[in-house]
């Protein structure tokens, strides 16, 4: 049983490591489920991957991810890339109906067998999407893809965990008037590599242009040891304008990562560190949930007996984490 | 030095569980603050309490929580009990500007010295809240209260989990036409232990009351091994009627566990677990956040050298925590 299950899962690798888009697109179904049984599938998937690159492409409702994305992926089958894209939208029409969605979006791609479009739906839990992302985007990255591209839309809490996923990411903005600007938060550059300010023949576009800049100007002041320096992108989805230079701007983001290893490794090390807690953060949420952790239950009649306290026993769980 | 802050923790924890209010009130702004220095008093504090009873009550806004719990707090009054109150509700203008809301809900309590309310603002940080008013109820828990009402709005997931945190948990419903019954949740009855159908003088009350006891009905028939089933009661916050059948409810409800000590034993145990997992997240999530946590970054390399994988390495720090 336990050999023919190791056999299936060997096939299942070897096909998804080839290339064969159904068995990828069925991995990520079972990973939309919450079957955790694909978890020895995933671990070795991961150690196949590493290659492609991994660029976020996030931004509010509207500012026309969709559309800036296509152009982004006709651009790159233009060079022949093979190009994968993942979305995570549970405010579009795309996701929760992703067949009907995908297939929309394929527009101008479908029948590309170098092209690949997933929406994957939130199911409604919270923290449980990024986590899925991440093993959507183990599984892609495991591919023979050479961009894989995940989009999400807005840019809270959720959106910026799914965003870690991601080599370098690409924040959309639409074009901001005066009061906007005044209500931009401070925070409004802390997650891009890569600024666009779409729907730039708007009349406020440079403004907004201008903005952004400043806005970097001012953080990469106080972070001076980053070796890259955020460029802001005026595009126009709808025509295509600005998509090339919006492509070399993400091309020299990679090369200035690889140009300078010691940041590279400090941005993977990152990602990685996150990636871990997030995985430790759902092992304990389905520990709990599943009927049963007896080494918690044990763990738990002294506090009730108010002999030690939470705060102790989760300093102790996590120094054995630790040591 | 580590003397003087010993001897000022130990006079802090004397003064709290003395019924020091002005004491108390100032860790849960420490609390508040996100101050991880007063990690010895919770620990001294959680091991003095376990006496009061901890009642959470939760319902849509607009429902009437608000003037349900003044009304409450009065009932307790008139028998003599002490009561606090900590309401966690952001989207109410009686959080955030704390001292004000405060000073308009203590209305008829002002001055008082067996009424203590207190809210609590989220500070925009989603998980941290629940971890926070665990603190918070850990302060008031140590001190001389018979009662400690947790409130908030709403029925979320983040309101679900600072639910987790009292001993009995009142859901506060507004009377819902036909549309919103068909349209109510089949998870609507999950975490209540009384129902209380406010408002009980609208025409659609008593249908609402039918419609709440038939889904408890249904979902004690798949759990029949509860000792407790929850009652629906019809309220009036606004002149009073149905709040002193609310209070009976809650003595009945603690009367059960009281009765039951295996039912009571499981759900500490489950409401510890849950409280254990919040505190090791929040661990993991200040260790990530801290420069350096120096055991995680060397079990990092070699997956970022792909010898290994995130998934194995969360799977060996959950083990060494469990073994």
């Amino acid at each position: 049983m336990n050999n023919d299950t190791d056999r299936d899962n060997a096939s299942i690798v070897a096909a998804v490591s080839a290339g064969d888009i159904r068995a990828g697109a069925r991995l990520i179904t079972r990973i939309e489920r919450g079957d955790e049984s694909i978890a020895p599938l995933l671990k070795a998937l991961f150690r196949l991957g590493g290659k492609a690159q991994i660029v976020g492409v996030t931004g509010p409702p509207g500012a026309g991810k969709s559309t800036l994305i296509s152009r982004l992926v006709a651009h790159w089958r233009g060079l022949g890339l093979r190009v994968a894209v993942l979305a995570i939208d549970p405010s579009s029409p795309f996701t929760g109906g992703a067949v009907l969605g995908d297939r929309l979006r394929m527009g101008d791609h479908s029948g590309d067998g170098g092209v690949f479009i997933r929406s994957m739906a939130s199911r409604g839990q919270l923290g449980g999407l990024a986590k899925a992302a991440g093993d959507a985007i183990t599984v892609l990255d495991a591919m023979p893809w050479d961009v894989i591209l995940v989009e999400t839309v807005g840019v809270g809490q959720n959106e910026t965990e799914i965003m870690r996923h991601a080599s370098v990411v690409v924040l959309l903005q639409t074009p901001m008037g005066g009061d906007d600007i005044q209500a931009a938060k401070a925070g409004i550059t802390e997650i891009g590599d890569i600024f666009v300010v779409n729907k730039g023949d708007h009349p406020e576009a440079d403004r907004t242009v201008r903005f952004l800049q400043d806005m970097i100007s001012l953080s990469h002041r106080l972070h001076a040891e980053k070796p890259w320096h955020p460029p802001v992108v005026k595009t126009r989805a709808l025509n295509g304008d600005g998509i090339a230079e919006l492509a070399q701007q993400i091309d020299r983001c990679f090369a200035a990562l690889a140009a300078n290893p010691g940041f590279a490794r400090s941005r993977e090390t990152e990602r990685i560190k996150h990636r871990v807690t997030e995985l430790l953060r759902h092992q304990l949420d389905q520990r709990l949930r599943a009927n049963g952790s007896p080494w918690l239950d044990a763990c738990v009649d002294p506090v009730i007996a108010r002999e030690t306290d939470p705060y102790a026993l989760a300093d102790e769980l996590f120094q054995r984490m630790a040591g």
